[in-house]
């Protein structure tokens, strides 16, 4: 048999089920990720799981969201999360130590191994030929707990790259031309496997941005080979020995074909606020912008900054414009220090923030409204910044640096010609700045029963019952295509610090939609959302099923769902369902009751609902797309009930 | 005549009065300083005074405070303040260049001239031989139209400094000395002059540091002469050309003496949660810190920073402290890091935050609850950090090195005897990296007059009325002693983003004491507050008199008054009056009714007020200490309305 990467990577991890596209399967994790804005519900669930040590290779808990500390919480948060990781046997990576996507591949990742975090861009650390996938933070749990991960076999995306990249052209222009091309949506329940001869010219850390950025593509996941230029990276990560080769058979075949021909790819941009609304960066020269932002796991490589500081060097930027550097990693901040890159961007003015995720998670950064924001971030979805009616724009790293000189959007080769501009040689260090002591290892050997830290914020999970056999409800939102995790649940300096306190957190569902959401919900009870295709977009974030869920929303009826939502929809009880006849949508208002009847015998007999328009009768047929183990978990309330229910 | 320091700055910028300890002088202003948390009003002011253009010889716009952006509003000031400052003519230094203090120290120091500033801590610039005093906005706004600075003449308290510090004690332990004698009212109404053959080892910084930190005694500034630290300082900031020489004359005498013996002083640390609440760091010692924070106005040099990196240089910090540096000036982040100070800090496992203030106007950086931080911070009065019932204290950089190491307080000169470390000789960089670009200078010649910038957050100052003749109305708050003005109108994340927007601050106010009272305040309407000693100590903020006089408070009685608050007060037409018996206060409680009746006469024939208790008719004798101009300003409603009348 000819394999792909993502075949190879699988068949070597499959412990249920077959590989054949859409069929569930499920895989063994070698390692996780977490993250403090979904780790802390991570550590409680492993508590609910009754975990003592963690089973896995390795599986690391990072600091990178949660960082303003406007009040106690953040901190509590922070001590909760050090505390559990020691309880639990988790590497530990302290607040300051940098963005989990490109900290993980640095010290932990490794060729070949799986990966499960719940993170959305966790898919980042295919670029060295790892199987990581994103998703909710339950099954990160149940990861660590030595579960098996489940997901729906993707189709294998196969996008070969010839050709080379031109000057002032860089890796993220690569994924905005995907994006330009296939939109948010283009990727679901797909594996997209770069192959061909173009890879030879992008380093490890440029295929960083290409794998994390899929994530935009709403794919399964992005995988790479393991080759000499994972093998270059690995050696200056003084980790020469966790290289293993990994590349297709030739004659592979992939379900899909895709081809780039890099030297026809040019600057990009997308345009507020979406990630698929790409557009060239010459169609938007001249817009003027208050706000340039560099950092983020979409381009937190060395070269992202360097490449920035070489165009700005000895130059000044626009007395207009805010010129934001969020270096991505301890490390790579060390090593900029050292290149003299930091200085440089000093000097022109940038500001130089701490080391984590800041403005790309809305955690301050937010541009003044009615002013455009030029970020290197991977998402732009609408006030994600912390700005409502914000005005976001994506871009390259060369992209951002021109347009923060001129103080409009412009395009780094015009600026080129006009300065008289060479394309930077960049020459980084040898040797990186090695710097593992502030991850902190686990104890040795055995768990260490210490009890965490709960500050006060620090709430238990909510109890979740069973899914009733009847559900009689209105429906109180109709959204369109394309809601995004960060719509339901938002991010951001006000919320986040709600993220370990459910019900408080709670109070912000859905209000950047609808205000009146979360007390009408509380007078309600009980309730329905519908929603258009593509549903719970983004972030991996499981509260954006668990708040609803916790305010009376046990049924969704979409055109269609996003990989992570749907499952983490699941796995807190909530019955998502799809239009059989998409054009039914129309009919639902808000207010409109829906009834759904004989649910336990239709769930279990087969992949049919009907959902009756009480006050018209009318029937409106639906499916769901279930697995059997996710019936059961629905059926139970969640999966956390299902298990209690289970063991006894 | 033999002449101090003080007597003769005074002399050469006395326009109105005569300088006798105690009588109202007018004094010229040269330079004035306005920071963004303060400078919102200021230009709102200046709009209200009719100014084209400013008339001194240097104002300069910061914006230090409110950078962390967590929503549009602190954009949105940035805006305002930017092309306010065009409009008006004031050099505008932009998010990122730095802390007010110390980057006006480098810019635009001059020995012999005048400062005054909306922040407290102006008075550092006393450190170059400047009179600089931290007034309320509304004084600032006038001196930049060019009326005189009235004060009231203090006392001159010579303190005289002999020996030389020894090792791993420094600058802050020295006015941490003072505060441990004389506490947070110790300095009031008197400036403090540094002199003696002391002065020799200390430098123009580090003259900074007890220069700033005289506004925790409560003294209306600090001087030092301009001496060869001074010159020397001048002359690496590119600037000697700025340089006179300024001393006391031989024999010249002051109204109150100090000596200090620095080779007695030993290492200190203010307790939580006041500054005046000062021991050595040996007695508490062991006490286990979360948290330690490096920077501020209070400790902003070079050296600061460079002999905390000397400390924890090739070590790493306690697994349980968050260990975070803020730098103070674009400057001296770009000197920090070609020293190759930075580098070895965050490799020590420091967090590197944007250049600013940051925790210390509880601009994030909030400890977790029931967690010790040690800061080496100006201020920790109570909540000022962010966090409720926090329990910060503060140290030197010394202290605060070696207990990032260890984990608990701990004297520097203990864990040197046990590392075998030499105390660090520095060498700073001949020549300071200049950086005078990114510090805006207003537009040549003549004003532009475009209309500032304002965002949906920056409202109109609010319209007041003059004083009835006859107040009567309730005591709706009875407070101790030493209130600051942080608990009157808070910093911090949640409130500063306001501090533009009037009607919506106000319901920050008095919160920290008493949640209900914003909305008692609105309940009732007219009403007065009874105040312990030293009402309205620490920051300028005019919020803390315009907030509770927007929300109906006319009358304040109180034992005495911090300086600046009093003059606020008056400012915006709120009476503030002292008990001539201070043990009448106690028989005041919330509720009690007090009349003030035929206040016009009474205020203008002398200083005697009576307060009478309706209930119990008993007579409250009081007395004012405004200085008929003052007088003038409180019967009007505050000098707006006063400056309104009198032009027409």
């Amino acid at each position: 048999m000819t394999g792909t990467v993502a075949e190879k990577l699988i068949a070597e991890h499959l412990v249920e089920g077959e590989a054949t596209p859409g069929a569930e399967i499920g895989i063994r994790v070698d390692q996780t990720l977490t993250q403090d804005a979904t780790g802390t519900l991570v550590m409680q669930e492993l508590t609910a799981l009754g975990l003592d040590r963690a089973r896995t290779k390795r599986s690391v808990q990072y600091v990178d969201h949660n960082l303003l500390q406007a009040d106690e919480r953040n901190a509590e948060d922070h001590e909760f999360l050090r505390t559990a990781a020691q309880r639990f046997g988790l590497w530990y990576s302290r607040p300051g130590n940098g963005v989990s996507h490109p900290t993980h591949m640095q010290r932990f990742g490794v060729p070949g191994q799986t990966l499960a975090g719940s993170d959305s861009h966790t898919c980042a650390a295919g670029s060295l030929g790892m199987l990581a996938i994103g998703v909710g933070g339950l099954d990160v749990a149940r990861a660590i707990a030595g579960e098996p991960l489940y997901l729906r076999m993707p189709e294998i995306w196969g996008v070969e790259l010839t050709g080379e990249l031109p000057p002032w052209v860089s890796a993220k222009d690569v994924i905005l031309e995907l994006l330009r091309r296939h939109g948010v949506a283009g990727g679901v329940h797909r594996i997209i496997e770069y192959h061909g001869p173009g890879l030879a010219g992008l380093t490890a850390m440029d295929r960083h941005v290409l794998a994390n950025m899929g994530a935009e593509l709403g794919a399964t996941t992005t995988v790479f080979p393991a080759d000499d230029a994972v093998r270059d990276f690995l050696r200056g990560e003084d980790r020469a020995g966790d290289f293993t080769p990994i590349a297709a058979d030739p004659g592979a075949r992939y379900d899909l074909d895709e081809r780039i021909d890099l030297s026809t790819v040019e600057p990009l941009v997308a345009r507020p606020s979406s990630p698929g609304d790409v557009v060239p960066v010459r169609e938007a020269a001249g817009t003027p912008v208050g706000q340039v932002v560099l950092g983020s796991s979409a381009n937190p490589g060395l070269r992202d900054y360097a490449v920035a500081a070489a165009i700005v060097a000895g130059r000044r930027i626009a007395d207009t414009v805010s010129f934001d550097v969020n270096p991505t990693s301890r490390e790579i901040l060390v090593d900029l220090t050292r290149m003299g890159v930091v200085s440089r961007l000093i000097q022109a003015g940038a500001r130089l923030h701490q080391t984590g995720c800041l403005g790309c998670i809305g955690m301050g950064q937010a541009p003044a409204a009615g002013t455009n924001s030029l970020r290197t971030f991977p998402r732009n979805f609408p006030g994600r910044s912390g700005t409502a009616d914000d005005r976001v724009w994506l871009c390259s790293p060369e992209t951002a640096a021109a347009s923060a000189l001129t103080g409009t959007i412009t395009d780094a080769r015009e600026l080129a010609d006009r300065l008289g501009l060479e394309y930077p040689e960049l020459t980084p260090p040898a040797e990186h700045r090695i710097d593992t002591e502030m991850v902190v290892p686990p104890p040795q050997r055995e768990a260490v029963r210490i009890e965490p830290t709960r500050g006060p914020n620090i709430s238990e999970l909510p109890e979740l019952d069973p899914l009733p056999d009847t559900v009689e409800a209105p429906v109180l939102l109709v959204l369109g295509d394309d809601v995004s995790t960060d719509e339901v649940s938002p991010a951001g300096a006000a919320a986040l610090p709600y993220r370990s306190n459910i019900p408080k957190l709670a109070d912000f569902t859905f209000t950047r939609i609808d205000p009146d959401y979360p007390s009408r919900a509380r007078d309600t009870g009980t309730h329905l959302v519908v929603a258009g295709a593509n549903y719970g977009q983004g972030s991996s974030r499981e509260h954006a099923a668990i708040t609803p869920r916790y305010l009376g929303m046990r049924v969704v009826l979409a055109r269609s769902y996003a990989r992570i939502h749907a499952q983490n929809l699941a796995n807190f009880g909530v019955l998502a369902l799809e239009f059989a006849d998409p054009a039914d949508a129309d009919g639902i208002r808000v207010g409109t009751t829906l009834r759904l009847a004989g649910l336990r015998d239709a769930l279990t007999a087969g992949d049919t609902v009907t959902v009756r328009d009480v006050e018209t009768g009318r029937d409106i047929p639906a499916r769901h797309r279930l697995s059997p183990r996710q019936v059961r978990m629905v059926l139970a309330g969640g999966l956390i009930p299902l298990l209690r229910t289970e063991s006894t």
